[in-house]
């Protein structure tokens, strides 16, 4: 069993279905097309606001170009140190941005509290042009230690923003993770706590690469478009982007995926704390931090499964990642083989 | 029937087969899988040289990819006006390279001529740090007229490169157009011509969304997957950009789709020609240009076919594209449609 | 005598003067001392009407500097093929702008003819995010030729940039000798005529390294100063950059100064045109372009005279620049010289 | 007396007897006249080694231009959090580098410790392409907190940096200051112990407007060149940049400048002192960090001395800068003033 990343699933049945529907037949490019014109309908039906939607193929891209709309070349990114565009994403929010600036700050279990980002925030020295002003937060939802925030948390850390007047940016790799296990609106977490923008993953739960960049500020839409054009982002096929898309939101698939994902983490918790081990900290998500002893680590690896060790968070510390496609009946299957 | 561009076709069986095939396994992310490892193998052996394969999702990826990892960001890229990466692809070049400037030139049918070229290079006035070097000559095959260098004309193109110690790039959005037109093997219009990357399209002529940047001069293959990197382009599934790739070369699909596209455009072609059309210029691969009487053209409107009107070849210029997917008996049956 | 260029002048005076009265005080860095303060009042003056002044030590970062607030990283830049920031700034413009593209044009000598540039613009074709849209019309004004717009003819052209909704740039290297040439107040060539930012030529005139930038809307300067800063332009001995500005311009030192260099010019061709030379084109501020015999251009060297030959004119054009300390008497002892 | 900052002193009388000897006579633009071809000839003496000189305005733009030689767009510039590429020079490195991130770790008294940068290092976490390796170490001496690395120490460092192959740059903006305290060659910490460029400040200790970049690696040349063009710090009056370096250099004049700063620094530590207050950390050059007694420093403030709170080290600290003006009688007679 793999429990690497949620990136080692293959796409959903849904989502090939879809595409193999779209196969036969021509459709004008870039965007043009009425599968593609469905887009920002369908995800304002879904957030209960007009919004507009930019899909692209990778999280990096969505995020960075989202960014590059957000924030000026002299500019600060406010994040935490583990965000995936402080560690995960190169140079990219430089490249994208012309050059603005990450301001990481700590916060436990990946997340920034609203109180510290406040402190954070008006800590900033302010020397005018010498030193690089923060002009927007992002925050990871569900986050890279695969903790959620709570609809309080985001509303809290969008009224600091209002309070500086920050833009509120939101990488939602897995989002659908972290509304699945809120069982809340997508918009609790989103425009009505103030987020700006999200990246509205779909790639690690079930779509083969699409992630979109939702705008609940619909007037960042035109630079959004030049920037994704001119960083070779806009698909010539764009419709595929669009097919996938359409397919993970229609009947909730992209919430039962997460779902299924979110439980299958819960039942190998349940299964390793039975056996010894002890979370690092709450599983939220389908993400799931736990110490291993030594001999239960070496027991996993005998019985096939794959994970990474965590080092960061302790030497004896690992982490598993469920996804959409996780046999659950396999996990109550290691009782035995673990035995 | 959609003359508008090959873009407006779907993605052929064979890759829609092989992503099936692919959709139930899990495999490593970002290109450590198995399908992936094999794409160096596979395009070495197609090439006939050691090669190193970056995939990416589209045209303009590829090209600007490979391009920042040919000139500085202080350089020039020669190319025609009518180049894709002069007219189509935004300031993409700019943002991908740090800057570096486009030095456009004229030449017939959208083709560089080595002798024009070699005019053009030494005209350049060196004027040290003021002025921009050119440092890499771009040319696309089949070009954006729809016509295809011989291998003797890139090879002479590939020699003034040499002599002004120029990196020499191929746009190869359409290569498989001009390996079909031209009948010769990939390795006479690439790397034994002096070419140093080419952008090996594959998204127009079958695939669903991925273009490869194909490195002869494999020496570059770190800063061009660090390139891929930051502007987000590397796909954590990564194997369905390779799965798309290897299905596409399979069995030589990609020259059957291309021979195929030829056809319909010569069959199309056949047809306006006995109506009264007269070519632009030479058809070589699988992009029509000619000139048509207004009542053929509201004619062909009428029966339903869409095509472009292009204005900067003549006020009664037209033109139309056929894809892999193009329905020759259909256009025998313009025939009579337009009896 | 050197005829090179007017950059090898040394600095006049009155500079030497403020800065040597400048050069035993104390002062607050970075512009907030008194002298820099009184940049805005004085230019104010100047142009009557408000502005902002932001000095830099060089043209080339004041042309990129104030381009990077006027365009976005997407758009064009319309200038002449001529242009001092097309054929002499390196890559400058992308650097700084963050990619816009420069969309060169001719016209005769050196100059935009606002009938052309409106049919240059229009011409453009607009494909969306593909293409690079003019966002701003760059003018230089003396021109790279030495000729010189007259107030009608930067109207004309504010009045282009007008109906197509760009913004108008004016490079003012050798503003002063258009000035001086016109005999016109400055309002009337630039925001009275439709310019929104000037680069303020000082450093060719009789300064040691200065040239503002002179915001006539002052929207800009936030973008500006930032821009400045990060790209290593804000000295922190900002008053001698404000010393320098305010010497040049008090007293009308820059109209002397640049009358002077005009005179030296026309008394160079009067004197050179006696002897056979003819003018390449009209003489208007201080650049000479001439076609010299053989005969005479050889015995030119031969009397000590420096200047360059200036191919793209034809084979025997030379160019001739007076500068604020041209040795006019110098000049009509050449006729003896010559003999 | 005004302890704001050596930047608001005044230039040297050294310098403006240079410039005012070069106010009179033209000469090549660009750098190709006598006085700026003697730049590398005097620094490789100066150095001891040969080196490649290219003078600019400011300080950042030779940090900037510097480091942009130094690494890759993708890569990493290891730094103090108190070093002024990281807190003074806007989003400048990323913009000159192409994307470059800045790594700050921490150290006493604004200084790296070898065994500490070494753990730094080797804890950056290395994911190929995902994470942004460290490529270059960036020092500053004399530290923004005023303290000096010894010969040994920076030895230290550059024996890290071979360690990990990575480059050593050196921020020399108080490069004098810092000789001085040492006593020692100026090769004994720089090219001796493995620094490959420096930025060899001269503004804040004399000059006017220039800071030099030494290359002690002389094939960083050309880049650097480039480099220096596009961004706009390319002076046309080349020579009076190189003017000032000469004069400021000649006779030691830079040591003898910097020597009386430091002393004059010495002498204030030493009232401070004796009227109670306390140095908040060793004072090695021109700066003193010093806790003073709220009373005492309302007294200072009446006396006219101006002089900046440092709320960074403490809510009582403050920090004085003396510079080659100082005036060390005025001091002395502070003693009088505060009975």
């Amino acid at each position: 069993m793999n429990f690497a990343s949620d990136n080692v699933s293959p796409f959903c049945p849904e989502v090939l279905e879809a595409l193999t529907l779209e196969a036969s037949s021509n459709a004008p490019a870039y965007g043009s097309d009425e599968i593609s014109q469905q887009l920002d309908r369908t995800f304002s039906d879904l957030f209960d606001k007009e919004v507009a939607v930019i899909p692209v193929a990778t999280g990096t891209a969505a995020n960075c170009i989202s960014l590059s709309a957000l924030v000026t070349p002299y500019g600060g990114v406010v994040c935490h140190h583990e965000a995936h565009i402080n560690e995960d994403e190169s140079t990219g929010v430089a490249f994208f941005t012309g050059g603005a600036k990450l301001l990481p700050m700590d916060g436990p279990t990946a997340k920034l509290e609203a109180t510290a980002l406040d402190a954070f925030i008006s800590g900033q020295v302010n020397r005018g042009v010498h030193s690089v002003a923060p002009e927007c937060v992002a925050i990871t939802q569900a986050t890279e230690l695969g903790t959620v925030y709570s609809p309080a948390e985001v509303t809290a850390i969008g009224d600091i923003c209002k309070k500086h007047d920050l833009r509120l940016f939101m990488d939602g790799a897995r989002f659908a993770n972290a509304v699945a296990h809120l069982d809340c609106h997508p918009a609790d977490i989103t425009w009505k706590a103030g987020v700006d923008a999200i990246s509205f993953g779909a790639t690690k739960n079930g779509a083969m690469a699409v992630d979109a960049i939702v705008l609940f500020d619909t007037s960042l839409k035109g630079r959004i478009e030049q920037a994704r054009k001119r960083s070779g982002h806009l698909h010539s096929k764009h419709r595929y982007l669009a097919t996938q898309l359409l397919a993970y939101v229609k009947n909730d698939v992209w919430l039962k995926n997460a779902a299924h994902a979110n439980q299958a983490a819960s039942a190998l918790a349940d299964l390793l704390i039975g056996r010894g081990a002890t979370l690092a900290h709450p599983k939220d998500g389908n993400e799931l931090f736990v110490k291993l002893p030594a001999e239960l680590a070496a027991k996993l690896r005998d019985a096939g499964l794959m994970f990474h060790a965590w080092p960061s968070l302790g030497a004896d510390v690992y982490r598993f990642v469920a996804a959409w496609n996780t046999d659950i009946a396999q996990i109550s299957e290691l009782h035995t083989t673990l035995r």
